[in-house]
């Protein structure tokens, strides 16, 4: 199935410097990170031992926000800059990898942590596959 | 594919007073439906006749920050608060139906508006039956 | 000092519906609110009592995502819809209700919540003033 | 006055690796340039130029986006993380650059972009310096 993210990717009336669909996979990866993190901060609220998860869930709502806005900026094609994209997704491999550290060392005790984890190494490598292609 | 939500959801450790599978159905189309509304407001600004879409960038970009703002709160089941949950998801319905009318007018013109109208009819219909099953 | 948001709204070069400098100062009180509720569920996650704190981060976090929708909304006057106004204006009524009253129960013992408990009294009360001027 | 970020930095429990009334007056700074970027983007979609606004309109969404998402960073101290800290301020201090540039480039036709071009001006340079106090 189209996702509607590719779906409004090729509905864009000018040209775009980027491969459009490779542009819309990562969106709709980042997003899914921004997802994974808004969920796990609030289930590491919801755990007993959130004492231990207080920096998880700090990192998965920064990792969120961080996330959040990068897909915005990628979604966004009139008057492209080049250095502004650059800028928020190495913003957003910075976030990813630090959530995805922090998941990984709860990910044996919290299933949330661990799919977490997957899904921000996951976003890190799309960005940085991104990041690639611009400079 | 179970999507990212869906698993988020499973691995929450408590109880949710939702049907976890239909909660991340609603979630994920709400996310869907911020990610049209961005995007239709970018390719608004870069048509030519940007003047005449100047009111729906203005309704896609109000669409797409309620909508992310909805998919975060429905995402958080600690402390569950119907009333907010109730609140945010009639301001989600009031955004989704002005915005897909509002691209509904430009649908013959412009594929980006015609997509990002019937995301916003899926994601009203969606958000309303979710409503009826809390009020 | 007459705030930014004062100074853009004065620039706005079309007709607004509600006056300038009370929306101005409406718009400020829920920046702020948001500024407060993330800073307050940050400062929660780093009390030793956390467990006890949880629900309040959790509220902390949607009241912060509802006010910087509702300033974002009101920011906006391009094709101005009463509707979605007064529709966002009620949740961040409720979303700030039930942030003030949670943090309220932490007041005595937590500095931080006693100010945002306060910083929600006051935002729930301007958006209530202003709806009233809108319905 | 002491503002809201300032008390709730100063409320914070645990210890905060930057000096709290400067980072207080940085946030503050952050959020305002969030908000007369949102202004803008919206004033330029009621402007009858607004064809040539386009780039200028677009490029506030980013800076907003950024801008909110940096100070929300920045507002939260557990779990303290120095990498992510200076990676969102790169990235708001090119988005500052970019849209301080484009509205600067209309600010002699609208009093809107002249704001927001000075705001976004004054907003990156309190990221650079704060910048240099980490690095």
């Amino acid at each position: 199935m189209v996702s509607v993210t590719r779906q409004m990717l090729e509905a864009y009336p000018k040209s775009i410097n980027l491969d459009r669909a490779k542009l819309a996979a990562v969106i709709d990866t980042i997003n899914s990170c921004a997802q994974a993190c808004t969920a796990c901060a609030d289930a590491c609220l919801s755990e007993e031992a959130v004492a231990e998860l207080a920096k998880c869930a700090r990192t998965d709502l920064d990792c969120a926000d961080v996330c959040t806005t990068t897909a915005r900026v990628l979604s966004r094609h009139t008057g492209y800059d080049a250095n502004l994209t650059r800028s928020i997704l190495e913003a957003c491999v910075t976030a990813c990898r630090a959530c995805g550290d922090e998941c990984a060392r709860h990910a044996a005790m919290h299933e949330h942590c661990r799919i977490c984890a997957e899904v921000c190494r996951e976003c890190e490598q799309v960005c940085r596959d991104l990041l690639a292609t611009i400079s």
